[in-house]
């Protein structure tokens, strides 16, 4: 539920009881999509903010957390990754991330709403700088049609940067999904998945843990951080590996990372995979 | 700044432009102290919401990830901590842990308006639970002029557990206060103080760290947190110790420790020393 009054946007945090505000100074740009409302607003302290049916996707303050946390651990997990599908992520954040990993040599980026990564590509200069480079090809489609279609072991990592399991992103944490996701890895491959908030979706992140192993992956790890304008200000992405323990991860590779980090470190990687004890006996 | 409009509490975040919101079922008390407006009130989904002069202090539902970090992590730092001072902690969650710990013999709690306490022990019956332990003693006094007055090297721990750094209690984060807190430590003594959101108050944790470190501690470290309800969901405590490095704490205790937690187990509190690149970078 998304709240307009005196100059303030407000988001009520679905089944909460409790909202974030952020001051606006205007609103920059609106359109209803095929999908979605897509709305660009510029506020007081956040930056510009993009909101889909008015749930925060992106403020310039804060994504680079999410954007970094959801990209490199998952890509330092793995070996060697050199083909990588995003499903979703069409404000172009996380596929800049992955751009900036030398090994990566082709990106599919799947998102099925074009509207938010061409509205991204107005109001975001920053998060969409790479969307012309050459590794990268746009499909402007079903990411769960194009998973189920698939050849299998085509991509060494997945990343699903989806929407919020209430509504049209819920299959992306059913198994079926899940099963399609292992089965279109290689053999060593590492799927990534944002994974909501411990304090408010604890049995979601079980259900996630459950579902990966389930399906035959050998280990899975959920990271902690903090993002501020996302529900209960706490999140995390699961990181789920086919052949390997998830806390192994090129340490070294990601100390000498040939690229700036405003969150990441490798540090911060091992860091985020502390479970508190609350979320340490829920997965038990 | 505090609203409440349709049956809503609103928090705007002091500078921030920003703010969070809370449903209410109704108000539970409220009076005017010496010092500050005390409310309580029952939320829809936070439990009960304590707060002073309109700003959040403690919420049943996440209070404990505060009151474990500020607590745990520097007695886990120090040796052998016997003399324990709380200065502020009004609610006494952070006593409560505190006193969790076999090694402590005693404990002052200077907390300079009792109301604050007296209210807690009417709504916050587990968070008092040990307020008539043996060990404790309280002086509802002015924290700061007990420093000023205490005797040299007569604590272990300090454990500064006030208000933001606007308002009365912009003497705790001063460098005369720091130099006292050094003085009344032993000389292992550890000193930790609640340290504001490294997004919106990174300077004063550059503040904290330079004042530490001018004053004579060794070192000093910030620990991350989520804390939903405090200013952008993203807390820190900061431990400051003058004769150790804060990295070392007692690791085997920890694990072992002869009570149960919500938050903190060793691996958190290592993790919580984890930096962010751009923290890192700033405190360098």
């Amino acid at each position: 539920m998304t709240i307009q009054v005196d100059g303030w946007f407000t988001e009520e945090w679905p089944g909460e009881k409790s909202a974030i505000s952020l001051k606006l100074v205007r609103k920059l740009h609106e359109e209803k999509s095929r999908f979605q409302r897509i709305e660009v607003f510029e506020t007081e302290t956040f930056g510009k903010l993009l909101t889909l049916d008015g749930l925060v996707m992106v403020t310039d303050r804060d994504n680079f957390i999410y954007h970094e946390m959801i990209s490199h651990p998952a890509l330092y997990t793995h070996n060697n990754p050199e083909r990588v599908l995003i499903v979703g992520g069409g404000d172009c954040g996380t596929l800049r991330e992955v751009l900036k990993h030398p090994e990566v040599k082709t990106v599919h980026m799947v998102e099925i709403d074009e509207r938010v990564t061409r509205v991204s590509e107005m109001f975001y200069p920053d998060l969409t700088e790479s969307n012309g480079d050459p590794r990268v090809e746009f499909f402007f489609e079903d990411g769960i049609r194009w998973v189920e279609q698939a050849a299998s072991g085509s991509y060494d990592v997945i990343i699903v940067d989806g929407s919020d399991p209430e509504g049209p992103a819920a299959v992306l944490f059913s198994e079926d999904f899940f099963r399609h996701c292992h089965r279109v890895l290689s053999a060593s491959g590492v799927m990534v998945g944002q994974s909501e908030s411990p304090l408010f979706h604890l049995e979601l992140i079980k259900h996630y843990h459950a579902t990966a192993k389930k399906v035959g992956f050998q280990d899975v790890a959920s990271l902690h951080f903090q993002q501020c304008t996302y529900p209960s200000g706490w999140w995390t992405v699961t990181v789920a590996a086919k052949d390997q323990s998830v806390a192994q991860f090129r340490e070294q590779d990601a100390a000498k990372r040939p690229f700036k980090t405003r969150y990441y470190t490798p540090a911060i990687h091992r860091a985020a995979m502390a479970q508190p004890a609350f979320v340490e006996e829920a997965l038990k």
